[in-house]
């Protein structure tokens, strides 16, 4: 039999890497399925700290199930199609566990499906792991904690749920980190944007969405320090205008998120400038506006940005 | 606050009433949630012996949620849309108890869905009782084994799954039945077509299916003698052609089940027979053909259509 291959999102953040790393352990120990945990993409900064500190492997990368000669497959931290591997529709998908809408998922199948509105995919792995009465090995309990702390920047996004706080507490115990001090430094290993080019900054956590009939591109970068990202905003500029011209989006929209004091800068090109100062009620001045308190592109921007587009 | 309704699919089977009855209690008392269990159609008559075995009254009937002054849901037993409530589309969905594969489901925003692919949702909302610590009262513990009873056939469909054996018994215990006994009598009293018009008969458990663009309908009656129910080929295929001409379906396909012998007699009219024969590789002769040791739409018949039908 070949491995059931488990997988979090393309563009991996901490919280695809960590619930899969876990889920897959999980899913072999509790249930006996014989799995592997991979990735769909390179680790970025962030998730590269989390592994180096617990002393995990990166995750082998992974780009299509059948030719890593795996017919089912169990995803985690996503259920949309277009997130996933490439030949998702031509395997079983066996299970998923995921904290995001369902949408764009189809199985010809019943399946194991676990979905909670909470924080994080690792904060459900972690209620599985003890439902299930199964030890969370150290290792294990590092990279859940990660992903918890990525997602919900350390318990401040208000997509953070009230039981996310206990988890994060449980797993930190485990784990043996100071829950602050440690995602305060694995938040920042993420904002080390210097080494990237302008593109690689515009493609780190970015996601399209289509809203009335436009194709918005909706991007976040952390920082510590916004002013240290606006100094490059002409190279920016250039690299959004380039992505607008290959891609076709209507719309750019920048999250430059400062997860210190948890605000976001925004910087937006394209079409619809109008439609943009619209849904967050301010201007745009130099292409780039303050929006205060916003750190969740799930609950503080997608969802104004899809009601001003639909006005 | 208006309630959260919780129901399961159109055409309410045992397993649907059984496993909303049981769901409605168990997130009121382990999540708090103001909910009330309703249903989308009348009880066929195994599910109203069940129900007065029991002593449980009939659910309330309703078919549009914010009719009946609710904005938020809870689904079991099902996630099509189709096979929801009239006005799914304009309400949230905060909670799905399933054992179906999912497909034409979308939600705006997170929620809960619990899906496992065992033989009934009443199983899984048994198991979330005792992950729970809720104690079954005696009149859910006995409408949740009925809806078990009614989806495996007494535990000899296909769909079974190990765990539903052991769940079977348990809820026998506590509902104060011999499970065989008991099983039998409430499956007989779901075979009594007599009483039915053909109209009646062939909407007792039927649910719509997209297969590549054609609206499928697929029915099942159970019988302790398939011959019986031939003798009314001709009222039924009369009524059979109604309902496409009425509701548009492509093709209607009306699973005779002997829950005796565990073997279907399939009858089928409509446009694509050419797809119907290939995907269960027989004749139809007369409209009619023998299926043997199929009893289970999910898994004997509606994977089979879905494929014929997209290739």
């Amino acid at each position: 039999m070949s491995k059931i291959l488990v997988f979090g999102h393309q563009n991996p953040d901490t919280d695809a890497v960590g619930s899969a790393y876990g889920f897959a352990y999980l899913a072999k120990e509790a249930f006996g399925y014989d799995t592997k945990a991979v990735a769909l993409g390179e680790p970025n900064e962030e998730t590269a700290f989390a592994l180096d500190y617990f002393g995990v492997k990166p995750l082998e990368v992974v780009h299509s199930a059948k030719e890593a000669g795996s017919t089912q497959v169990m995803l985690t931290d996503h259920n949309e199609f277009q997130q996933s591997i490439s030949d998702i529709r031509d395997v079983e998908v066996v299970y998923v566990v995921d904290h995001h809408r369902v949408a764009n998922f189809e199985t010809a199948n019943p399946l194991f499906m676990r979905l909670e509105p909470v924080g994080s995919a690792s904060t459900i792995t972690y209620r599985m792991f003890k439902e299930n009465n199964i030890a969370v090995p150290k290792d294990i309990a590092g990279m859940l904690l990660s992903g918890l702390i990525s997602d919900t920047l350390l318990l401040k996004s208000p997509t953070t749920h009230q039981i996310d706080h206990g988890v994060a507490k449980e797993l930190a115990e485990i784990a043996e980190v100071n829950l602050e001090e440690y995602g305060l430094q694995m938040l920042k290993a993420g904002t080390n944007l210097a080494s990237k080019t302008a593109d690689e900054l515009i493609d780190i956590d970015a996601k399209t969405f289509e809203l009335n009939g436009n194709k918005v591109r909706v991007a976040q970068v952390n920082t510590v320090e916004i002013a240290d990202v606006l100094e490059r905003q002409e190279e920016i500029e250039t690299a959004i205008k380039e992505a607008i011209a290959t891609n076709g989006y209507s719309d750019f929209v920048l999250m430059i998120t400062d997860i210190i004091n948890s605000n976001s800068e925004i910087l937006s090109l394209g079409n619809n400038r109008d439609k943009i100062e619209a849904a967050f009620n301010f201007k745009l001045v130099d292409n780039h506006a303050f929006l205060e308190g916003a750190v969740s592109r799930k609950k503080q921007v997608v969802p104004q940005l899809t009601e001003s587009f639909n006005r």
